[in-house]
């Protein structure tokens, strides 16, 4: 990759406005991108409170890299909440919003999320809420968060029945994409984070398929020179599609490829033992499983195959099917007229589908837990 | 008032889509208003689970009059809620939400809030933030929710801090506004609707202050045929202002008028004691005290004096003045610049004023509080 690439602004124009994505190498050091871009952000900034939203974990890690950043805030109030899935609750929100109005928050205020997809979650549903909405950026740590989480203005918090369940569209103004934060994350961490890139890139953007495929170990090896094309190309992708469809009433629900067991199995798994991306990981092996029943090529599941197949992915616990099937019918992806899939047709092509019945998912899905890694043979 | 203005249709336009609103006599009787109309409100239903959210004494004084409109919906599923403004909590969201969530709502449910101000705040919120979003519909039963608090999507719950801290912009996709469930409001609480239509007609519509002058009386006794095209209008004006500012960042602001300090004045009672719209009148008597000190000419301001006084409002309880002082500047409507305050210039036209220094706000609210009904002398 060229020197100019190692720093790309990007624009998802959305209903309320515009969110600058600025991601690469060293994005958080002022000096690294445009003089305009870091005044424009420094502006964004002068005369606020800003609110800083992180786990204990990334600060310690990462938090002196948000200096010169904050600088440009008129005051600086700390949040911090636990790492992972267990801190989007609505609780947890709610404590928040009290502890920000007590700091004297005000309508014209600005959060700023620091750390992965749950923090990023958290603090979106946490600005979109509080006072009706204030602006925030939000600056992620992980790479599914920088490729994917961070992107598009979805926000969540989890009820006890089911992930995501409460939440809103509340885009943030700023997406700061560091590649250099993703250098500390464990190997597993970064291949949890490919496979939502991978399922982008295969139904969206063959080029980046390939350059992964290509890239491969130098991604998981946290290679920043590998991982800045690669988090842009994604951040391309997301944006495309989330601008054509901001709302999930179309081509977005792509996206979902793999979720729709993913998410089960996030859930009966109680969102502990597999990350995201791993439970993604799976669901797009049981996807490509109902894909071939409905025709597609097998070249093109086999290459998506076998790319998972080079992740160092853990292996899928024991688990129930009915339970997976019950809880997928309940998810927030069914609609009164049926649980939607989303199932490749062919590399670079997806379909959604919403006649798939209960009992031959149960079927499948009993076939798939005995042997996830396997691709069924051809049946005639 | 004419037969065809009996009922009446309006529509207001929102950045994600339209609110349609059918005010006046009989709207929830299915015969009442047009087929076409009743037909596209039967689609929205067919086929959908609808959420009820209401309170125990509306729905014993009214919840028959729902039958013919939920009729057209799958099922329906109640949700009952305590009155006032104690159920806009963010615990009552939460358990609503797993209410919903556990009774099977997916994201092509709807949801309808049937009860005054609350109902809707709370609804409409919790609509807001289900599966990121679902379509709802306010039936508001108080002449303040049928006139102000149903139109324009804001949203909201509490926090111990401050009223409607936690919210969002929500437009519901209809609002049926039945005049016929306002014959049995008491007349404080018509006397506390009427103070918000005044509030919007002073600044904006002066043939609608001139029929509420004229209609006063048949107004406080509930008579539909005064309540109806009073109800229309003000439903007009607000939507006028709404779709020229969704977002409440210019001309919205206008119908905060007399809401810095009837905020405050709820705040600091505890939102017992009096009603939002009385707290209103009197945050729209110490703005015409704040007003008449930069140039509002005496004769605006006595005629909207003279309109409040023939209101039958309680009397203002002792409050400290410090307290108030402290409630406002905490208040969402401030920002980080000040703190706003809307005034009137003359008869139907405001301005947004904040450079208003805290002691100055301290030293006339003194004064107003020790004698809040009369107008002040001419300074010279």
């Amino acid at each position: 990759m060229d020197a100019a690439a190692q720093v790309v602004v990007q624009e998802l124009a959305h209903p309320r406005g515009r969110t600058r994505i600025v991601s690469g190498i060293g994005v958080l050091s002022a000096t690294s991108w445009s003089a305009e871009g870091a005044n424009s952000l420094a502006d964004w900034l002068a005369g606020r409170t800003l609110f800083i939203l992180k786990t204990p974990h990334v600060d310690a890690l990462h938090g002196a890299r948000l200096a010169s950043l904050c600088g440009a805030a008129q005051r600086v109030v700390e949040l911090v909440v636990a790492d992972g899935e267990g801190a989007k609750s609505v609780r947890q929100a709610e404590q928040l919003w009290n502890a920000m109005l007590t700091a004297g928050g005000k309508r014209d205020s600005r959060l700023l999320t620091f750390g992965g997809g749950s923090v990023g979650d958290l603090g979106g549903f946490v600005a979109g809420c509080f006072l009706r909405g204030i602006p925030y950026l939000q600056v992620p740590t992980t790479l599914l968060a920088q490729v994917d989480a961070a992107i598009g203005g979805k926000t969540a918090v989890d009820l006890p029945g089911g992930k995501n369940t409460v939440g809103l569209f509340h885009h943030p103004d700023w997406v700061l994409a560091d590649t250099d934060l993703l250098t500390t994350l464990p190997r597993s961490e970064l291949s949890a984070g490919l496979v939502e890139v991978i399922k982008m890139a295969f139904l969206l953007d063959l080029e980046l398929l390939a350059r992964v495929e290509r890239d491969l170990e130098a991604l998981l090896a946290a290679e920043v020179q590998a991982l800045a094309p690669v988090v842009a190309a994604a951040i391309a992708v997301k944006c495309r599609v989330v601008m054509l469809d901001p709302e999930e009433r179309d081509q977005r629900r792509w996206l979902n490829f793999g979720h729709t067991l993913g998410h089960a199995l996030e859930g009966v798994l109680g969102y502990t033992g597999l990350r995201h991306g791993e439970a993604v990981a799976y669901g797009l092996l049981f996807a490509l499983r109902l894909a071939l029943l409905r025709g597609l090529p097998r070249p093109a599941a086999e290459r998506l195959h076998q790319l998972l197949c080079r992740l160092p992915l853990p292996a899928l616990p024991e688990l129930d099917a009915l339970a997976l099937v019950d809880f997928m019918w309940r998810d927030k992806k069914a609609t009164e007229q049926g649980l939607v899939w989303v199932l490749p047709q062919d590399l670079g092509r997806g379909v959604m589908v919403n006649d798939l019945g209960r009992e031959q998912v149960l079927a499948e899905l009993r076939a798939f837990l005995l042997d996830p890694w396997s691709l069924p043979a051809p049946r005639t």
